[in-house]
């Protein structure tokens, strides 16, 4: 499915109409281009957020077993369980923003059990390790990318915006292979601390990761790159990000690791980028030369380094705020305030 | 009325359940002290944000007549009545955020009629110019500190959350004067360029302020400085800020003015900065280093510069959300989840 361009002509328009509402031209920052882009992907003036949808995608990674995280790879299966009881922050969040949530099973190591609001798609019970091996095969890459699609297939038929999150232990190592690769940055300066690494941790992750380099070099191609060190969930991020943009909903990205997914995505097809908004700048050491590199500008900076989504959910407020202000404030003439330099 | 102490207790209390629910210690960032600062001021862990109240105090400025706003005076009137009929940025946040709006005419030159949301607390329509004399008198000064507490009282009995904003073509000029003389930087450290002035207006605003520390130099005394170069609204707000602490209320303190008054209100009671809540780093020039006077870190920095108490509205739903996640999230025990380490 290929994704249509947003619109720019609507873009222009919104710009126009920002100019004509009562406050200074420009004063609300942030939120002027946010609303302009939002217009851009809805390709109309007559913008709204309609039913939005986030989904977790969760899985393990092999390279776990080899110390890259300062939590047990259990976590992973036992968050899902919490995300589905309504006791992780996302869930929290959800609940508070109205978000349809869903949590998915893309690899994770352990029986996820049923629930309503699980989407099992499990492609193995987590990845290799790929200090040893390719993360993934060929096949198992190309299939997950596709679940990718059709979950959001499945969730988001009635609904225009996709809030996406991530879950799983030892998934900041990969991305930052990843980040290595797609941009080509050095390794030590795409490897942070995931979520609470010590010095001694931060050290040990860095030698892992060289180590999986000096097996395999990073290979330019962007598929090879995520088989050979990436995950289930970040396969099937860039997979709902591409089915995403193709159905023109505006994409909330979370912290590092969907950033990451994002960059990927985008090397497959550029037109996804306009789709997205960058939720927030994660305390992760690599995530702010990341959005420097896709040159993209985080909406929140708030210390956050959680994952889960919880970022781009506390960002729906401000698009929220901005879909609102846009639609619903007063031109200088309707309202009949003296504009600037009257 | 005496500020009682927020309960530091209760904010240690805070920080300890932080580190037991579902999450890597700390992050969430800047929402995790933000909670614990709730807990501070509400002296309970069962933290809650009721019925959110906002008020916009609204004046002119003599000094508006020397040329120091992109918008002519009138605006301040219209405006008024545009925050009256829905129209404006902070009219639209506050129906989305459910705040309870009140507009009050603090000073403004011009009838701004009634309305079951207008409260008349008039001094006088508008300060003298204090490029010739002091902007208001001793007399005056005292009224306007009473009235914003009065206001607080009258709207606020049933709330216990505070959202503080501020219209007033030229104000801007007026929190300079003040900033300058409550932190004593340069007067050229505290002049920008307000809702919009051009680089020949900056110029402009920098020797009409010039010309009244000329008239007189800046008074050490917090009072004296306020009615010498102070405004209508600017007193009435620290009068608020220094009733809503009283109330033991969070106060969310929107851009360069409020922070002005908040400034003012501290130099009077430090025991005001506690019950704050900096919901936004202006793009005026002088703000950032307002705060950083202050010691106290802004939440949010989306480039705006309007005023009304935006910025502060948008962060309400930040504060929403970490009470959220404080009072929501489950622990690792009750989730069984693995904590770090373990």
């Amino acid at each position: 499915m290929l994704i249509p361009p947003v619109d720019e002509a609507v873009r222009a328009d919104a710009y126009r109409r920002l100019d004509r509402l009562t406050k200074p031209r420009g004063s609300l920052g942030r939120l002027e281009p946010l609303a302009a882009q939002v217009c851009a992907v809805q390709a109309t003036l007559g913008i709204r957020i309609v039913q939005p949808v986030g989904i977790v995608f969760a899985s393990d990674h092999g390279v776990a077993e080899s110390g890259v995280s300062a939590y047990p790879r259990e976590v992973t299966v036992q968050m899902v369980a919490n995300y589905l009881q309504g006791g992780a922050a996302i869930s929290v969040l959800a609940t508070l923003q109205g978000i349809d949530l869903w949590i998915v099973d893309a690899g994770v190591d352990g029986d996820c059990g049923t629930h309503p609001r699980l989407i099992g798609a499990k492609i193995r019970r987590a990845t290799r390790n790929f200090v040893d091996q390719p993360a993934m095969t060929a096949d198992e890459c190309t299939t997950a990318l596709q679940r990718g699609r059709d979950v959001v297939e499945a969730v988001a038929a009635a609904s225009n915006t996709l809030i996406l999150g991530e879950m799983g232990i030892g998934n900041t190592a990969a991305a930052a292979l990843l980040m290595h690769g797609l941009t080509g940055k050095a390794l030590i300066d795409c490897v942070g601390r995931g979520t609470g690494l010590d010095d001694a941790g931060l050290e040990r992750k860095r030698q892992v990761l060289a180590r999986a380099l000096q097996r395999r070099a990073a290979p330019p191609d962007p598929l090879e790159l995520l088989a050979e060190f990436g995950g289930y969930e970040i396969a099937m991020l860039a997979g709902a990000l591409l089915e995403g943009a193709a159905r023109r909903m505006l994409i909330l990205v979370d912290g590092f690791t969907v950033s990451i997914a994002a960059a990927l995505a985008a090397r497959l097809d550029p037109g996804v980028l306009p789709y997205c908004v960058f939720a927030h700048c994660s305390s992760e050491h690599a995530h702010r030369a990341l959005l420097d590199d896709l040159k993209v500008q985080p909406l929140l900076d708030l210390g956050m380094r959680l994952g889960e989504g919880s970022g781009a959910a506390l960002a729906l407020s401000v698009v929220r705020a901005a879909v609102a202000l846009f639609t619903e404030m007063a031109t200088f003439e309707g309202a009949g305030v003296s504009d600037k330099g009257a």
